[in-house]
């Protein structure tokens, strides 16, 4: 077995919300997990991260995890550090018991072990001051859900930060190593200089907690969701560059723009810096580019949040009602067999595969909005539902005709080819703005109830409205 | 016709990026644009925005947006403002030159008209010093890319900012009105804080403009797509609630976690403030409701971004390579007709509908990735692609036999029923993990010229795989 194939032995000491959800990253990657902490509550608490665990993390994968590692819980540190390559220290930001839990540990660990501090704001060589072995003890500071959020910055010794580099990609994370250690790393220190300006918009009587969280999710936190702010604002400074976004954003330094006033010279060697750094970052990207790769994750991010209808996705959710409305008017009742208007819409980017055209499955994604449209027009709407109806899909067919591109404008039509009984059967035609068929669709449902998952009549107002229909 | 029927007219002075981005906006949403902007290459400048809004915002909705609204280029302020209910500014900012506009637009607008500053710094009492009707004077600041990104910070007297969230979610924006004057309003002054220490971070040399871009978007930009800084740390506080959280982070206010320094105190009275504002902002969920949603939207957002290969997307593209050599060993040549497992995964939460269970179109999801292993199993991989050549699906019929539901384990086995000169007939079934079969799926795709977009017989080394087929 050659070293990277050896399954590496984790261990945590301090079982809190960062230190559980290591146990958690580490156990659904697949890796044996020891845990040491005195609080007699640890293991219910770490229990309840691990399922939080489960239920988020295996999905952001199209194939399944390793196996689940198995967890031990240890009554002391010497038994959990023994013989693992990893210990993980969680526990709280006090220097002095940070200090002693270090001197057990490497009382008890191997010396080639990766200790790794979970701290937010400690440098290594503070954590590592009364240390005998000072190279292997690191920062590796995680993000809250440390199950999901996969950034790790890495602080220490560049030997072991390296080493611990590579472990961490197996563990599916980010790690960024941070090449000179300063309080608080990297991301802390941007955090912690807009927690202080938000405190004093609070303080203040400006803004509530709510109006900066808004201001936040409804605007640049979409865009850093996928490029940091220096590429964003690369792209705002057009194809001038990032010297001339600074040139022209600059003098605002020395404004009263935030109360946090101790602002860095902006001289013109410091502008130099961050154009050159910036272009080694961006440059094999145009501008237009990336505008353009900005505004399709933009779109995708956005779309993403409709279904949970949170935040921007409630937003727009609430512009589609008023779009709906005018074209395939859900709340009408449905009075005919014959084909309506059932979508009509735009192919977002978003769905393109590597053919350069709408995705199969987005065919279906299309149709299956289509007959939403139908069940909320014969009456199987949010209060159905409620009352525990709605119908299911038992078969679909679809013939691909044509391509679609993105941007291409599409329609549905759908006729009710037969509603008896139980039995819904719909046909669908999908149409391009050249009123060129796309593709058609068979779509089969039957009513269910949905207390009991099982088949049932229709019962009022649906059994009414599709008595009625023409 | 209603007011609110009316159709606003609208007036763009400057047409930069955020110009552009309003003309962008007004015109896709519907609604008429005049604009005036002396330099001659505005209208290049604005059609190139406009062109980059036709291929983004349209996808963002699952209906059409109404037809585009006209575009006007006017010779002068009089002619874009006479007779239009919004003018928005949007020209460099300098007080003096923003002023002089103001009295001109003054000169020849309506009294009732809205005139809109997009400043991102300049509070609506500066701009409107020199004005003679100050009520109609706002401060409505957008943010890049305008027709992508909803939030508007609206600052000024509150008939007219009122008036004017009223007219913004028309388009599709989140308004936040900020009811207390300030330079740089809110987003502006938070990202003027992280900007600051941004720039230290470089001076210093900490990190580059892509180590802090890396910080922000593998970390907490993810976070912020969803949720800001407050309901975020609210859940990190655990049942305990914000002062907890306070409390346990207070002190880092006094430590060096950032060169701004200028922090205010955190009273007893402080902490009370913040404490009620996150209950009333978020207490009708709990914290481990929050922590589902959190979740869930992670799940979503960093999802979102695989298809494109950017960022987290292509961290979890990096993990999925990894996991698929093991399950589905996609680069092992096919030598088999008879079913082969395609497919081995877990149903991610947010592929669920109103009905608890895995929607119709992901099973097509799921089926049409588990033919693209097939696909690259038999030579029609990234290299096929890039020669030309590559299979489309021609028609595809689903059975529905058993629900899915979020965190279920499917797997997917797939046969080839015929591979004969361009065709090629998949039939595939989906299984959970107790063995019962949820769904089976008939896919028949045809080999195409990816230029020619036209049917043609597979080449090599497609064409040998298929035929050594047993």
């Amino acid at each position: 077995m050659s070293a990277s194939e050896k399954k590496i032995q984790f261990a945590v000491i301090g079982g809190g919300v960062i230190g559980g959800g290591w146990v958690a990253r580490f156990l659904l990657m697949g890796f044996d997990v020891k845990v040491f902490d005195p609080d007699h509550e640890a293991e219910l608490k770490i229990n309840q991260v691990i399922e939080n665990a489960r239920r988020s993390l295996p999905g952001l994968f199209e194939y399944l995890l390793p196996d689940e590692g198995s967890l031990i819980f240890c009554s002391n540190i010497s038994e959990a550090v023994s013989d693992v390559q990893w210990i993980c220290e969680a526990i709280p930001e006090h220097l002095n018991l940070k200090q002693e839990v270090f001197t057990e540990i490497q009382a008890h660990c191997s010396k080639d072990a990766i200790i790794a501090s979970s701290t937010s704001g400690f440098k290594p060589s503070d954590l590592q001051d009364v240390s005998s072995n000072t190279e292997q003890i690191i920062v590796a500071h995680p993000f809250n859900p440390v199950y999901l959020i996969p950034l790790v910055e890495l602080v220490g010794h560049s030997k072991t930060t390296e080493k611990a580099a590579m472990i961490l990609k197996q563990l599916g994370m980010h790690p960024l190593i941070v090449r000179k250690e300063i309080d608080a790393h990297i991301a802390d220190r941007l955090l912690e200089a807009m927690w202080r300006e938000s405190l004093w918009l609070i303080n203040d009587d400006i803004a509530t907690t709510k109006e900066i969280d808004d201001a936040i999710r409804y605007g640049f936190g979409l865009r850093w969701a996928q490029m940091g702010m220096f590429e964003t604002y690369r792209i705002a400074g057009g194809e001038d560059g990032m010297e001339h976004f600074i040139e022209q954003f600059g003098p605002a330094l020395k404004w009263p723009w935030t109360r946090l006033m101790e602002v860095p010279e902006l001289s013109e060697e410091l502008i130099k810096k961050i154009a050159l750094q910036s272009d080694q970052q961006s440059d094999h990207y145009s501008i237009t580019e990336l505008e353009h790769i900005r505004d399709d994750n933009l779109v995708a991010l956005m779309r993403s949040l409709k279904t949970k209808d949170w935040g921007v996705g409630n937003q727009l959710n609430a512009v589609d009602e008023s779009l709906e409305s005018t074209s395939v008017k859900p709340s009408e009742i449905l009075t005919q067999r014959s084909p309506v208007l059932t979508s009509s819409r735009v192919v977002p980017t978003s769905w393109l595969d590597v053919n350069g055209h709408m995705n199969d499955s987005r065919y279906a994604e299309v149709f299956s909005k289509a007959s939403d449209i139908i069940l909320r027009r014969i009456g199987s709407d949010v209060d159905y539902i409620a009352q525990g109806f709605n119908y299911f899909t038992v078969d679909m067919q679809i013939s691909y005709l044509n391509e679609c591109l993105a941007g291409d404008k599409i329609s549905v039509f759908t006729s009710i080819h037969l509603a008896e009984g139980k039995k819904l059967d719909l046909r669908h035609e999908m149409k391009n703005a050249q009123g060129t068929v796309c593709a058609t669709c068979t779509q089969f449902l039957i009513h269910v109830d949905l207390t009991s998952r099982k088949s049932c009549l229709p019962t009022e107002p649906v059994a009414s409205i599709l008595m009625a229909l023409n």
